[in-house]
């Protein structure tokens, strides 16, 4: 069934209200009508079950029918930091990321970025990145919509977190054959702890940006013996999250 | 160091002779010298440090200085069965499905796949995919370049196979609540087992399909809580295997 995170106050008590590009969607690329079901979502993560009422030009109203108890959420949060790559490999990070469970993806300006952030042609990619991430939530049966940040240093990322567990894959442990940090520290999570992952961009961290990392307590971690593109090692670590923490229990 | 997959026949005493487009390729793209090395991998998977001695119009020649013992291969072998997707996606199941230890895959024409299987631009697709699995497998560090099968049916595919353990992925059963299994199967791998993974094309598996991989003692798992595309569950398992093999130990 389609679903739409909607904010908070378009839920009025036994109603929701759907305006713009949702009601967009409904309409003219879904082409529903009166009587027909969705799936709409509040800001806290709770979905409700919905049947449309009355389509207007541009207002949607539906009913809701029943709120649902979905468990679509990891038990952990988890936050992608990826140094800035080439292209649209971003991208990709996020709509794969939202699909595997990401909360939060945060840009990094690496040492080896060879991208250039600029301000101006930064706040449409922005906006691209969050309308993946909405639409991959969506896709994904997501209760959440992950977010994007704008790119940061990795001081003013160090500054700005709160995470319970810090983790940096870094591959040149794993050359030297570290294999039980991730398992470490995956094992060890509690239900609602955070953790923060900082991947590197193509061509990797250098030996001060780990060190950096290492002096604020983040942990190296290997993710296994093959190397794996700056793309590919998000998917990998949220995949094993999802696996540690949903699937061995 | 940049690695190239080379023939057994290619390895003669201590020298590596390296023709067609690996040679091109060391010479015009890579712009390599005499003196420079490189890492040659026969085909049973064994990794050679060389050193370039001659570069020739058409042939280069190295000597081997020494076998190096590298383990980036997974304890168990894995094959990657996708329904046959839409548009390029199997290009991205080969080459990040390579990157994260994938052994073989194997496209198979589902139900509910919406191309058609063209024997006559087929080959070249197939040429493609081994191609992009050989360049994954060079970037990744394998010391193996996974095969990609034409495609074939499930009723092939299960005459076929003699792989140790069956999966099916399946969002109904991941729907139903199902989270154990894939645990349970993965933790039972022994190394040299190999795993046969089956996963739906977009739109997933029809009733008719699971059932008649059931009969044939395939075991139905979910990949978690959300659904992800055709393309990201082959990624979610291969990370999942690798977790469990690899990094739990």
């Amino acid at each position: 069934m389609q679903r739409y995170f909607l904010k908070n106050d378009q839920f009025v008590d036994k109603t929701v209200r759907i305006t713009e590009s949702d009601a967009h969607h409904i309409q003219r690329v879904m082409r529903m009508s009166e009587g027909e079901r969705i799936i709409c979502c509040n800001e806290n993560g709770q979905a409700a079950l919905c049947e449309i009422e009355m389509i207007s030009t541009d207002e949607i109203q539906g009913s809701i029918i029943e709120w649902l108890s979905e468990e679509k959420e990891m038990p952990v949060t988890v936050t992608i930091v990826s140094g800035l790559p080439k292209g649209d490999k971003l991208e990709l990070i996020i709509q794969k990321g939202t699909e595997l469970g990401a909360t939060r993806f945060i840009p990094f300006i690496a040492d080896r970025s060879i991208v250039k952030w600029d301000e101006k042609k930064g706040k449409k990619k922005l906006e691209r990145w969050n309308k993946i991430a909405k639409e991959a939530a969506e896709q994904s049966h997501r209760t959440i919509v992950p977010a994007v940040d704008s790119p940061m240093t990795l001081k003013q990322l160090v500054a700005a977190s709160d995470c319970t567990h810090k983790i940096v894959a870094y591959e040149e442990v794993a050359k030297q054959g570290e294999s039980s940090n991730l398992h470490h520290v995956l094992s060890n999570l509690q239900p609602g702890d955070s953790l923060l992952v900082v991947i590197g961009p193509e061509g990797g961290l250098t030996e001060q940006e780990v060190a950096f990392l290492e002096e604020h307590q983040f942990i190296k971690c290997g993710f296994g013996p093959r190397i794996l593109r700056a793309e590919t090692a998000p998917l990998y670590v949220l995949s094993a999250i999802s696996y540690q923490t949903e699937l061995m229990g």
